[in-house]
């Protein structure tokens, strides 16, 4: 029986353009069976899964209602409001499962705080878009509310807030993850990298308005459980050189000194497949143990060692 | 030590008309504080809370973006947003409390679903109102997208739509709050009363349009953790007879026969103080312990059994 940490990315919640509650409901059941015969072989999942299109609708809600008497929540409780709402889709959907394989087992997704250093070097340089799309950057600063918020124009769509993406330090809440983990429980945590908080002088925390690569986050939780194994699920089922190139090749088992090289040669576009190939070398070399990139559809290949790009130490 | 399961009301968690995050992030350092009083004298606490206003706000939000692209999110979903929201801000004063008082427990919320049952008779006659104004019936029902939503009129401010709020009948993540409670942490759990589901013939859930009482929620949690005490935290220091009356009178201690007798005599009114006095009498039948009624600003008096109203088997 190993102890697998499992990054979900967004095709594990959301099919494009359908994002009702139904239909995310729908995916997360379709989720929820591929990981439960994973669970079902006496593998114990901790699951973190991203929240992008979802906090990005949560924003929009926000945004169109803000006024005095209805506030419009800021990123951080919006991020907050997202755990809860794909928690409760993940865990419903997983518990259903189990029940229905006659598995003992009990999902639950806690709500999770992630600190990061507010002297990251990415706070200099924000770069992810989120929320909604302005004509000009002259609309978007008026309706920003005296804020200091920050605008790009993103891809000839319009103008919109972008926010700094800091690099995961510590998870606040690692007392109960540990407790939660140590006593068998499938565990939803950190979703969306976790909510974003920096440590003030006197130890206590405040929430920022950041996004973290949940990536990143799950390879950080993955060491603080102790996984024997650390999977990334996405939408491609292994790590490719040449990507969209007519020499394109799967990787199947790689070093995590060849990744290193793969990466400084800039096999690995940023925002893409980059991020996921430095979550899994983080992971691999504070642990000792294996990382693989692979395909949702593939799980149970993955974890019996047949499907993916498995980086070793 | 006692373990301790208190109920906080609206007023521990937002000031009237200061809805913004800052605020209810401020008002849950205040409860925080209160609360880490009675954690620093050694007893554990199991907190379950109200969502009303947060999700009232949460649903206008939904239904201000509602289209094909961005589809507002269901009741379910709106009450799942709404606790990661409000157990954000908790489990953040909290810890911060804790840490400030060199504590070494841990808060945290986790997301939790609510059975009920699907023939409770509240379903025939819903009255909680929810969501935004309408200015007339046909208004209301031409926005309400071919769902076979209810609306009433609502004290002269415009049209709502009414939902059921069926009694809570199980938890379902009721393992994981035993692992958590057990292990010593601040649980922050059933949230706004929980998410309603209901179960189905194969033993699934689903999610449904309707509120739960938190304060019965909290009843039933009570029971399951094993509570030594229930105390409900509110904006009256006392259950009162003769309310509003020349003959007003404030109970100190009352057996659990003589307020069944009181609830016949129509003493407290439905959908203010008479759930509070059933959700503390089912406690108290249920374990054999006591109940308190009180108000936030005492609750260290409170469970000291110094102020309150203490309700007895």
């Amino acid at each position: 029986m190993a102890r697998i940490v499992v990054a979900l990315g967004g095709n594990a919640l959301q099919r494009k353009g359908n994002a009702s509650a139904a239909d995310q409901k729908a995916v997360a059941r379709e989720t929820a069976a591929k990981l439960t015969a994973v669970v079902s072989q006496g593998h114990q999942l901790v699951i973190v899964h991203g929240n992008g299109p979802q906090v990005g609708n949560i924003l929009l809600g926000q945004h169109a209602i803000d006024s005095e008497s209805v506030p419009a929540m800021p990123l951080d409780t919006c991020g907050a409001m997202s755990q809860g709402a794909i928690g409760y889709w993940l865990q419903q959907a997983l518990n259903d499962e189990f029940q229905r394989n006659n598995l003992s087992n009990q999902a639950v997704a806690i709500i999770t705080q992630t600190v990061v250093d507010e002297n990251d070097p990415k706070f200099l340089n924000p770069d992810k878009p989120i929320g909604p799309f302005y004509e000009s950057e002259s609309e978007a600063i008026n309706t920003s509310d005296g804020q200091n918020y920050i605008f790009h124009e993103d891809s000839g769509r319009g103008w919109r807030r972008v926010v700094a993406s800091p690099s995961p330090v510590e998870i606040v809440e690692t007392k109960a993850i540990k407790v939660l983990t140590d006593a068998g429980v499938t565990l939803i945590v950190a979703g969306g990298g976790g909510i974003p908080v920096i440590k003030q002088d006197d130890g206590t925390h405040q929430g920022i308005e950041a996004v973290i690569d949940k990536d990143l986050s799950a390879a950080l939780i993955a060491e603080l459980v102790g996984a024997d194994q650390f999977i990334i699920l996405t939408t491609v089922s292994a790590v490719m050189l040449g990507f969209g190139t007519s020499e394109q090749k799967s990787l199947e088992i790689v070093s995590s000194g060849d990744i290193a090289g793969y990466i400084a040669e800039g096999q690995f576009e940023a925002g893409s497949m980059l991020p996921k190939v430095q979550a899994a070398q983080r992971f691999v070399k504070h642990s000792g143990n294996n990382a693989v990139i692979g395909e949702l559809s593939e799980v149970e290949a993955i974890v019996a060692g047949e499907a993916g790009t498995t980086i070793t130490p």
